[in-house]
This record gives C-alpha cells, structure tokens and sequence, in this order.
C-alpha cells in the first residue's frame, strides 16, 4: 500500500543525488528540510544556481571560475563577457611565475596560504593512463599559449604528490623544461605531523628533500 | 593575496550551507563539481527546486507532503489547486484508523512497513516543555476536526519511543482517549537486534509490552 511521492518531490530528490555524496536518503532529507518552512531558502537556492549556471565560467586563461557580467534585458551567452577570474585580471600579480594546479579547489587552497604571488593554470585532470587519460589529454597547448604570452619565467607545479601528480609533474618538466624553470612544490611531514605516523614514502620524500640549516 | 570567490558562486556556496549537514566545506565541493561539466545538473536542480517550491504544500487533511495541479499561463498560488495528498484522497484507505507521527519522514517510513491501512496526522512537532513547546503548540483542533469528520474509530500513535515522543503519545491519550481508541506502537528490541546490547529502558519496555505466545 506504499504510495509513490509527489512528482515534484520525487525530481527535487533526484536532482539532489547528483551531488557528490548524496545519496537518496540525505536527498530525501534535504529536500524535507527545504519543505518544512524553508521555502525562502528553496527559492533562494534555486536563484543562485541558475545565476551561477549563467554567470559562472571557466576562467579563459587559467581555468579557474571567472564570473562574466551580465546586463539585464539582453541574452545570457558566454560570448557576452570575456571570463577572466579575478587573479588574472589583477595586475599586481606577478607574471613570471605560473603555478600549475589538478583543480579549482587547490588553486583554491594555496590562495588561502598566501604563498603564491603569481598566477594560476588549472589542467583539470591529471595523467592517469589506467584511466586512458594519456598527455593529449592534458591542455598542455594553452599552457603553453600562457607561458610564451605572458612572459612566465617559473613553472611551480603543485599537483598533488600522487602516482599521477608526480608522473603529471614529470611529464610538464620534460615538456617545458628547456623554455622556462620548472620547480616542484615540497612533499614532506606537514606541519604538526608526527614522524612516527608517517608513511614510509612521505618519510623518504621528506629526507630526500632536507635542506640545510643555518645556525 | 587571497582573492575572494566570484559573487555568484559566493552566493551558490551560502544557499548550499543551508541545508541540513552542509557546512562551507560540502558547499563549495557542491558547487565547484556542478561548475566542472555538470551545468545540465545545474539547471536542471535549479528547475526542480522552484517547481517543488511551486507545486509541494503540506496536504490541508494530514500535513504530508501533497502536490498541487498547476494550470499554465495562471498565476502559481497555493489557493489555485486543493493541496490533498496522496494517502488523504486514496479512497480505498480505512478511515477508521488515523495514525499519528511525528514528521513526514516517519509517515514514509511507516508507509514503506506496509504495516499501515489507514490515514495520517503529521504533527510537525513534540511536546518539550525544555524547548518551550507546550500543548498549544500542537496542532491539537485540527486534529480533532480530522476524528470528528473522518469518522476515526482507533489513533494509534507512533511518535518515536523517545521521552518528547512519549510525552505527547500520554496527552494525546488525555485529549482524545474518551471519544475513540487510542493505541501505542511497541517499543522494544528491533529485528534482528541483541539484547546483549540493547539498553536498559528497551530492555524494560520488552520486558513490560511482552505478550502471550500461543504454541
């Protein structure tokens, strides 16, 4: 005698799983939190991503998300705004040095620690031949567009310390490595690690990259 | 040097915050997943959040979730379609029984038990005298009108085995305990469940709510 949801719920509750770790039942929560005296909230989320669906762009330099202005009365296209993020349109950022990142959310992180005063250039993958993504698949003919127009003297590669990081790093270092300088962020003990819990490997890497220490 | 997020995708991350569990952190892996080739997803969720926001009302019988018909071209007013829900406008349900829960989430699980024929009343909320809800906060008229024009003849109560559940289960005993039957669900150790671990109080109402057994 189990009666089906309403439509309208049912699809809200489909759409919520396309979330990344959502699954039914978190859907199905989410949307009978929104049900339950929470509508300005539903019409408020509903506004913003159709905002963002229309004003949010990959950024055309670096690939980060760049927000293009849009004018009322006149159609939303992406051709109607150049997308370029903020940092590549911020002329107080240095251009010589260009940091290689996998994704948003890292080019994300180390903006967070102040530690970059360059500019960015997200791959959006990384290698992985398991997974058939082989170095054509990589946008490396942008990166390369980005370090000959803008005068990049550094390539600081920051994937992430991982089989596909590191073979991803290699393969940028062979690549570029003859046009401008290609470093590779440290891999080490992070800060407030403990030695005795660290992997062999991380151990390895952090002894590898000792530096010396002036008294 | 940290450079703010893009406004539209400053506002999709603080919309996302809003639901239930969803801290900043969730947020923006929501958005930044649906930025990275998944607008279909996008539109398509914005879509089924203002048509849920559109056409969802609580049903004017029960307080379950019900769907309202909405016509194209007039204007979208919960007043346009009576807000019935399924269960309330199934004729073959036995009106007889009105089972009392909690929130709607309980309803749906009592409907999945197939354990209940007849009809709902979704309080929407428990006597706590801590958090300032006494019985008037309870939708205790409406309820009545539901006994009165229904022709209930048993409201079994199932709000949860908890000391708020319990607390309402006892007044609405008091309230509606001379007119028609009232009910309580079993409490007691869950299917499958190990009475090695089951605590002290389970243990007690097993004990107490044990009945004959006919070989």
């Amino acid at each position: 005698m189990a009666s089906p949801l309403p439509s309208a719920l049912r699809h809200l509750v489909q759409s919520f799983t396309r979330l990344p770790g959502v699954g039914e039942k978190t859907a199905l929560r989410f949307a009978l939190h929104l049900l339950a005296d929470q509508r300005p909230v539903m019409e408020a989320l509903s506004h913003a991503l159709s905002e963002a669906a229309a004003r949010l762009q990959p950024c055309e330099s670096c690939g980060n998300i760049a927000e293009i202005a849009v004018s009322a009365g006149t159609p939303r296209t992406p051709s109607e705004g150049a997308a370029v993020c903020g940092i590549c349109a911020d002329s107080r950022r240095d251009r010589s040095q260009l940091c290689v990142v996998a994704k948003v959310q890292d080019l994300l992180a180390v903006e967070r620690s102040g530690a970059m005063r360059g500019r960015y250039f997200v791959l959006g993958r990384l290698l992985s031949p398991l997974d058939g993504i082989g170095p054509e698949e990589l946008p490396l003919a942008k990166l390369e567009q980005q370090i000959a127009s803008q005068g990049v003297e550094e390539l600081v590669i920051a994937t992430p310390p991982s089989v596909e990081g590191e073979a991803t790093a290699l393969h940028l270092a062979r690549e570029f490595g003859r046009r401008v300088r290609v470093t590779r962020i440290a891999s080490g003990i992070p800060h407030g690690g403990d030695l005795e819990f660290a992997d062999p490997i991380t151990l390895g890497r952090a002894m590898a990259g000792r530096r010396g220490l002036e008294g």
